[in-house]
């Protein structure tokens, strides 16, 4: 007799340890998927027929308000910067459970856009009935076919990332940003603010955007270096500026949700209105430092991080040396448009908080106290 | 010869031991004074005279665009609250370093609030600048007479905190919540939305108020013990909801600031979205539970902390027996509206922090790293 070291579960996981770890690698299978059928290299034509949102409607619309719980808070924050910056129209972001109980400014002319990977989010349906009751045309940004978020919505623009077993949400993450790439796009170029020509950069663009996620995720070995060399750590401090922002916020919410220590996000800009009294040599700071319009800016932050003896981890493209400078260790991302940056800048935190919850040998795929879709209020 | 045991610097701190402690003592004298010659009990007139838009801009206008950073940022997220919920008209919030750089919508039509304590605040400047370039109107919320930040807005609404020497902002901060609210009613009574009797009300409510902040002050014995109790943790959440999500944040502001320790604001309802994977015996949880609406969902927040074995320290209401009976400490706050609630809440969360540091030894007027007015960028 052979003896089969495989269990069922790990044939599940198709030879990786955990759920997290193979959801973190079918990034870029999820992110094609999620494209497939809607854009085309080369053409300027986005199909989203669920949408359930005419043409008019769009042109119509007033502003767009945002609302999502958790990991998908942070791909609404991220999306506020494609949907302004693509589309000219305002974008408010809310948190389901800050939005429901406000008394809302919210009624006709405005569209709702609600992000949640199983559609069953409490906060996040009571939100959107919310608005839906005052007038608001709503459409839901979701991982579940036929669930409660799909059939309270006028459409949909499903997510096709697959099955997330992982309580710590990742491939879910990046294909709703990607779902909400091409929805702002779709919105600039119905609004006429995008003509054909940057409409097919756009879209050439997010088509290279899971190869790109590839690149990043050949690197493991490098962010698993990292992981060992500061998994010791008890609180952890995360920079970014604009659409990077979010991603500080979403890398220290990976950190809390699976090795449960202390992580923060934080706008880097903020940092010296009173952050920087907490740094010294025992509080890592990673910083996202992509090159971008605010990069100066981004230097000049760590610079203040250095100054008080702090350890900076750097997430920044290879070329960037200046960056790389000032850090004590460097996780390399691949050239990015600063737009989509989002995407490659997040794959690495994943992989960072994965591979430092493995050094501490905490739960990965179960972390403690929490459930992976919050059906409660 | 009789020797003074007064130093010069004891005796501007008035016999107290620390700026710092002094300030947070003047607050019903500072909030009284930005009371002063604007509104009077049992009267529906309100005086903004360098207020510098006329009503009829104020009815005009679609939003108003709430421009700030650290403290004063905490200030312009509860304003919002007061300005949609008494104006009903809608206001957004950014953060000077990150609206500055984000191309924003933002234009003819809307009025900018950019609240400063020193009025030199180089992002918030810098938003501002940027916005008026843009065809929006601008009033600043200031402390200092004359500071650029008031010559550069239409209008001002000065905040009589008088000087303040602490670097972490306490007189400031609520005398700014003082103007901002006179600011929403006024905007709400001009609109339309507030008729005589419901402006009287409101202003009844803000006479009341350094009246219930001086009752706080009277329990600081009771704060300096739960201080006592948890200053040895290393790591503190702080949980709040709606308009006392602001000072959930702001309170764990202040406490980084002057103790080092890490302190993390978060929205309640977000707490099972992730960071209640951190809650164990050794991370005590701040909760802001005063009698509103959605005490019910702070209540069963509590439950999820203690369920976890988590230390609940409770700043709530004298006869709010439901979150008493949950929490492992008790820090008594008088009832006050909810509306102007996040005043009374976070007075003692600054004297939390103020005896924190103290009893850690830190240097409570200078904390490292910090400056009292970042004029850089």
């Amino acid at each position: 007799v052979t003896t089969i070291s495989w269990s069922p579960a790990m044939a599940e996981k198709a030879g990786f340890k955990h759920f997290m770890q193979k959801e973190i690698f079918e990034q870029p299978r999820a992110l094609t998927d999620t494209l497939t059928g809607r854009v085309k290299a080369g053409s300027e034509e986005i199909f989203l027929p669920d949408l359930g949102l005419s043409e008019g409607d769009l042109r119509q619309a007033k502003r767009m308000v945002l609302l999502a719980c958790g990991t998908s808070y942070h791909a609404a924050l991220v999306a506020k910067f494609a949907i302004e910056g693509l589309a000219r129209m305002p974008a408010e972001v809310d948190l389901g459970s800050e939005f429901r109980y406000r008394d809302p400014l919210v009624g006709p002319g405005d569209i709702v856009v609600a992000i949640s990977q199983s559609g069953e989010t409490a906060d996040t349906l009571a939100a959107v009935r919310e608005a839906r009751a005052k007038g608001a045309r709503a459409v839901g940004v979701c991982n579940v076919l036929g669930s409660t978020l799909t059939r309270e919505t006028d459409g949909v623009v499903y997510t096709h990332a697959g099955p997330e077993i992982g309580v710590a949400s990742t491939k879910a993450f990046t294909t709703q940003l990607m779902a909400l790439y091409i929805l702002a796009i779709h919105l600039g170029r119905t609004r006429g603010v995008l003509d054909a020509g940057a409409t097919r950069r756009l879209v050439d663009q997010l088509v290279l955007l899971p190869g790109l996620v590839q690149q990043t995720l050949e690197r493991e070995e490098e962010v698993r270096k990292v992981a060992e060399a500061y998994c010791q750590a008890s609180d952890f401090l995360y920079l970014g500026r604009g659409n990077c922002f979010p991603i500080a916020l979403e890398g220290a919410l990976k950190l809390k949700e699976i090795s449960y220590i202390h992580a923060e996000g934080y706008p880097a800009g903020e940092m010296k209105h009173g952050p920087i009294a907490l740094i010294d040599e025992k509080m890592p700071v990673v910083v996202l430092a992509n090159q971008t319009d605010v990069l100066e800016k981004v230097l000049s932050n760590m610079e203040e991080v250095r100054a008080r003896g702090g350890k900076l981890i750097a997430v920044t493209e290879e070329d960037n040396r200046s960056a790389q400078a000032l850090a004590d260790a460097i996780i390399t991302v691949p050239n990015t448009p600063p737009l989509l940056a989002p995407v490659t800048m997040v794959t690495p935190l994943q992989l960072l908080a994965y591979h430092v919850a493995v050094l501490r040998g905490t739960d990965v795929d179960q972390p403690r106290n929490l459930a992976k879709s919050v059906t409660v209020e």
